[in-house]
């Protein structure tokens, strides 16, 4: 796969970075049996400084190759998006799982969820406290739903949140892990740093009355490193798609507050093309959780790229569904990422040597300064990364980026 | 306001209880001094016996009237819609507040959500225990987000579960409540009924394997009384609308369920007109909370709204986006119901008098056995009450009735 070039293209009120499109048939490796796809990995929209910046392309690489090795052996797309989040969790640079950001008590509360196309089922933990893998819980969830029905005809949870939802992952066999074990230097410094932000603001603000203090008070969510939710998504090489996304949350957040990430229509989405829609979609959002939520970003993302243009429909979705939203009429700043797949069948050149190919479209966009990821078909050697950035000079918040490529998978029918 | 008839009209797979449209003109009170508004309630969509409709009536009657006096007094839907909800929730024979089902462990934990078709915010709290009237928190996080940032900037919550949520509360002066208090001796015999069946069923199964075991099984949930989620709709005299809905959850649900009352999209909608959308509408939900987050019934029955035709749109509505939805594929059993409204400015045939119009569609529909209302405008002197059943001899998840209403309002302009 080529890597991507910013052919940045300024418009009225954002900025396109635009390097679509790309396309590259990747169907030459002759070994290969049959089992495939391709994988989309983000570690979050939010400041990716240049010191940090190869960190987080290494764990989107190994992200990558662990939801590939998935593919390669014949998994489902949720079984592979699932093994793409347990590395992004496992991270300590990332705001999930391990080195997530602490709450306003000092602790970790995650948010995750899954969402598989093939089933259209969902699985989604909220607040969950001592579990390394939050989703391990959700993807568990998700599979437990899919039998049916639990003992006297009791509807079994797709959602569930705080202490019910570690005992329900303990009793299912997903070991309990000590919060101080998931806790890096780097959360509890940034932890101590906010702490006293958070007490000299208030300090200040002795005197002023309540609506005045909150008017003037500036954002630390806005600044670096606290909105690196991360996400993938993933297509195998039947054509099913998902969605999955997991987040330690904003920092200082109170106790119990329960993000997008855990949201459903808000942190991912998936869904195979049926009678309906005649694209299969994917999509995984980052950002400030309350803004995602509100415009429940990763179902509007899904149900625009429909459309035929896909460039096109997701900064139409960017710009009209999420920075210009009247649900965030009242927000200066408006800040979230997403990335998007979406595929369809397509026809082939040589019907005759029975080849069956998937055309993958893949695109991400965000208003955050940057955003880091990852991306790999079953037959790349490794994976790429890249750190898309808004252009100098551009308001995060009130500008985006958007970019992308496009791959096509081949497999014999026979 | 004439009382609802039933001219059931069998259709091809779902029922049609239609009597609408009824209209009729609420301005009639010359003392009225330009407040006012219109509200719809539910007492759940369920089973309600014969023996207890006298009880769900009056709570919805109460609950009404509570709305109604709120709106008298000045105060916007948002509000109104609170009060409502507090009288269904203290009500023991609803399941929200004080009466709600028991989970798995014996313990209360209540979802709610409140949603303001003006400022577009949110509110909700998940798996909250200990607090009477948990749509006074969903209310107070709507309030305290539509102030503005936190200090250090950070963005408050709109969705807090667990003990986060109950700590958040008393924090904002919401007292705690015993859960002791809150459970009903018709709660408490119910848990013990559901405990046994429990008991039996898994000693049933004994022998069998978990799929064959769980297939078996048949709902407990799809029977009497384990449904009766509520919900109310107001639009207030400027045409502003809001929508709220409490629940306790399903019987025996694993502790940290959260169902679609906490469930953006899912539990309630309210969106006022603007340059996108022509009718104000709100929605509250009932029924299954799996089925209803996983169809998102709020927002698509708000979306539906859209179309000329109310009442064909609902039916629409609930027949492709709920029974027959992809979504819920895999259910033999759907179960849910709405209450709707939708409102705009009605040209007026005097207008020389000064007067503005408000037309206001009200509508419900359900697929369980039964759903119980109320509605009353603030003209009206008590408010209506209405028990709605599917015909004899329909399958409750498979079929639907709908039926609703019209009323005008009319405010001097000056």
């Amino acid at each position: 796969m080529e890597s991507l070039t910013n052919s940045e293209d300024q418009q009225e009120t954002f900025v396109v970075s635009n390097s679509w499109p790309q396309t590259q048939e990747s169907s030459k490796n002759q070994k290969w049996k049959g089992f495939g796809g391709f994988v989309l990995v983000h570690a979050g929209a939010g400041y990716h400084s240049e010191s940090k910046a190869k960190e987080y392309k290494h764990v989107c690489k190994r992200a990558c190759q662990r939801a590939v090795d998935q593919l390669k052996s014949g998994a489902l797309a949720v079984e592979a998006v699932a093994a793409a989040l347990v590395e992004l969790e496992d991270s300590p640079f990332t705001n999930a799982g391990t080195g997530s950001n602490l709450n306003l008590s000092g602790e970790i509360e995650c948010d995750a969820s899954v969402m598989d196309g093939k089933s259209l089922h969902y699985g989604a933990v909220g607040a969950l406290s001592g579990i390394k893998n939050p989703i391990l819980v959700a993807n568990r969830l998700l599979m437990e739903a899919q039998k049916g029905k639990l003992s006297a005809g009791r509807i079994p949870p797709c959602f569930l949140v705080g202490q019910g939802a570690q005992d329900w992952a303990v009793s299912h066999g997903i070991p309990p892990c000590p919060s101080e074990k998931m806790a890096t230097k780097f959360s509890l410094s940034a932890y101590k740093r906010n702490k006293r932000k958070m007490e000299l603001a208030e300090k200040m603000d002795v005197g002023h009355n309540e609506a005045k203090r909150r008017r003037q008070s500036s954002g630390n969510e806005n600044g670096s490193g606290c909105l690196d939710t991360v996400g993938a998504v993933v297509v195998d090489l039947e054509g099913n798609v998902a969605a999955a996304v997991s987040s330690g949350g904003l920092a200082m957040k109170h106790p119990g507050r329960v993000g997008q990430a855990a949201h459903y229509g808000c942190g991912c989405w998936a869904e195979n093309a049926n009678d309906m829609i005649s694209y299969s979609t994917a999509v995984s959002t980052s950002g400030c959780g309350e803004h995602l939520i509100r415009t429940m970003l990763a179902r509007e993302c899904s149900s625009a790229m429909q459309s035929e243009d896909a460039h096109q429909a997701l900064l139409e979705a960017m710009q009209n569904k999420f920075i210009s939203s009247p649900f965030l009429a009242s927000e200066d700043r408006v800040l979230g990422g997403v990335i998007v797949l979406r595929c369809c069948r397509c026809v082939e050149a040589q019907p005759s040597q029975n080849i069956q190919g998937l055309l993958v479209e893949f695109l991400w966009s965000h208003t955050t300064e940057s955003m880091c990821v990852g991306y790999m078909s079953a037959q790349d050697s490794k994976a790429k990364t890249h750190i898309s950035r808004l252009p100098p000079g551009t308001v995060p918040g009130q500008s985006l980026a958007i970019e992308g490529g496009v791959c096509r998978l081949m497999s014999p029918t026979d």
